[in-house]
């Protein structure tokens, strides 16, 4: 038998297995955003060589990382050579000093216990992991645009069905669009209930922080209609007016929200990993359970902690001397935020975000995004997000990351300055 | 609303979502083994709070990291803070030089390419990551007794259906019993067909290390069926004879089959979380597709890459001296398993493992597991792993860890000594 498939291989025909591929699978048309944005930025690599290329796409931090943080980590890292610094497993949740340091840095005024926070590696793998608590019987609602993790897990656990059109929205999911006209926040009383709903703020794409009487309203929508929030609070950091930087801070919240969040943006944390999910303990599902006590067992059985020395960084981020530092390069960032706001502002067009957000969200009124994108790129050798990318209410749009060096800032500022004018 | 819901909480009656829970997750009615015996330690602790504890229970490693290792990610820790030094999102699949390394390292003569290999956070992630993949709508098959995580994540996406007996074995599975009778290798003449069959060798629990005769048999039997390999060789350097330490040492693995290891117990990154998946490009779905496209497009969405300092880690472990190093690692947990092997064997116990593997498997005729397990810490304050926990064809077994310091080990020896004798 394995002779013969071998040669069947050898004739060309080649050997396939009998296991059918995922149909949720099959449902993921496209491939994930990014890894899209990358794959055109080497083919321009590849067509211009020399070409000094500036990425504003993909939202990733360039400033090194504060002293104070990365020797920590070293110093964790050093002491695991010695018997007295060793660490094995650490408690999947995390380890307890570095719980406690979450709910006290950004919980302190609105009690979430450190036993609710479930430290691990990115806000991405943790909305994967929620989906796997909450599994293919439930109905989800997303911002139309939005960041593409929430829909593309949804459809691979199997809760969106295949896409319904050519903008690539899907069967049962529900999309709550948000644009200037609504001030960036969904009209919810024609907005149909769903058991989940992904709200991000500051948002990712747009740019927008969620003011606390949009926040309100939208915890009373879910309360009314028995649904949970997942509310992605990765860019909190970055709010500088007085916005929530936690769906926590909405009385009521607690029985109808979860929150992720991450130290990625937060403290250049990118490539280290490290970030965080809070589940209250006063949300239940319809039959009583605790749904912390489900992603509990998740996370105990599809995952075994951060990286210590990771967590260890963290810890360091989140005392007085990284907590300083750390905001520092957030108001780095937002003065790349500033200056790309201006150059677009000046070249006439019409700009949201980068107020409360490292995202400027840049609208070209009747273009596709991805001709914009392509033209842009071409033209100045800037990487730029199509907003399409991020859902169809984000056709017309670019997103603009502020993360970069300065100096790459003001030079993409300059090109941009004369290709459009 | 929000009022009225706020005052059924002050009434005692407390706001549950209209949120269905999971079926799967309804379906795992036990904690996560390990968990489990955490809790039991906990509870022993408190019982007992001056006895000298010693932990043969989880397979944890104890033995500080080899210099080179610990200060090649200190250095690139120490380095995050300087602008030459600084890296943001790596590639999802883990960095080039690290994936080259692991391919030269474990797979020259096999000519696995670098670019089937994914780093990741470890193969107990990876598991999951897996059957996110596959989806809900394929069987499988698990060796019997089994590293649970097989199991837990097969119930939690949704293959496995409900527990049909008090031993807890699931409806949808294909259990393959492994034990001293077929010299733990599964009848396969009458074994039923499943489309994943998790195969672990150098075996967690038993510390069985599949022949190469054995595996080719296994490789015939998937062939034959169409079914894909999961092969587990977390444990492969612990082999100290000729069995296998890769499924693609055998011909025709490379069409049926995947491969999960992990640099933890190689090195002792059960903290710092290091991991990576082999799936080779000629393993296809039913339709033709290959299963490498799905794994990385999971990879890419609901993962993003292993910590960059751990991966710098893995490079260290991977250099020559890293390897030496973490091959006298090895030894050093290998001689506690030779202690432990004679210990259980002096008292006339019979007695597995021991010989390829960190793992002792010590039969107890006619005694429940959970029961051995109970005595042997209440008496001797030594915590195992009951090999029920494992499956119902691990009854009557404890799994020794021979993880631990060689006083500890040795001390266990001399407290079994006394209790049995």
């Amino acid at each position: 038998m394995v002779q013969a498939s071998l040669k069947a291989k050898r004739d060309g025909v080649g050997y396939r297995t009998k296991v059918p591929r995922n149909v949720n699978m099959e449902n993921l048309q496209n491939g994930y955003l990014f890894s899209e944005i990358s794959r055109c930025k080497l083919q321009h690599i590849e067509k211009f060589p020399n070409a000094k290329l500036i990425s504003l796409g993909v939202g990733d931090t360039t400033e090194p990382l504060p002293d104070i943080i990365a020797s920590s980590m070293a110093e964790y890292a050093l002491a695991l050579s010695t018997p007295e610094g060793y660490r094995g497993y650490g408690p999947e949740q995390g380890y307890e000093a570095l719980r406690k340091a979450i709910a006290e840095s950004f919980y302190k005024d609105i009690s979430v216990k450190d036993t609710e926070i479930f430290v691990t590696d990115g806000s991405q793998c943790d909305i994967t992991r929620l989906q796997l608590v909450l599994g293919a019987n439930v109905t989800i609602a997303v911002q139309d645009p939005s960041y593409p993790v929430y829909q593309d897990s949804s459809i691979i656990i199997g809760q969106a069905g295949n896409y319904k059109d050519e903008a690539l929205k899907c069967r049962n999911i529900e999309y709550m669009r948000c644009s200037p006209q609504n001030n960036f926040f969904p009209d919810l009383d024609t907005t149909s209930r769903a058991d989940i709903i992904f709200f991000c703020s500051p948002n990712n794409p747009t740019g927008h922080a969620a003011t606390r009487k949009q926040l309100e309203k939208l915890v009373e929508f879910a309360r009314n209609n028995g649904s949970i929030i997942i509310f992605d609070s990765a860019y909190a950091s970055y709010i500088m007016d007085d916005s929530p930087r936690s769906i926590f801070e909405i009385p009521g919240a607690r029985e109808v929200a979860i929150e992720v969040s991450s130290f990625s943006k937060l403290a250049g944390f990118t490539g280290v990993r490290l970030g965080w999910t809070v589940v209250p303990e006063e949300l239940l599902f319809s039959n009583g359970f605790p749904v912390r006590n489900d992603f509990d067992r998740i996370v105990c059985t599809c995952f075994s902690g951060a990286s210590n020395i990771a967590q260890a960084g963290g810890l360091a981020c989140l005392s007085s001397e990284g907590l300083k530092a750390t905001e520092s390069m957030v108001q780095y960032y937002m003065e790349n935020a500033r200056i790309l706001v201006d150059t677009f502002t000046s070249l006439g067009l019409e700009v949201y975000g980068g107020a409360n957000a490292p995202y400027v969200w840049v609208r070209f009124p009747g273009s596709k995004s991805w001709d914009v994108f392509s033209e842009i790129l071409e033209k100045t050798h800037i990487i730029t997000a199509p907003g399409s990318g991020f859902g169809a209410g984000g056709e017309e749009f670019l997103r603009i990351s502020a993360y970069g060096n300065r100096k790459c800032i003001l030079e993409a500022s300059r090109r941009l300055g004369s290709f459009f004018s």
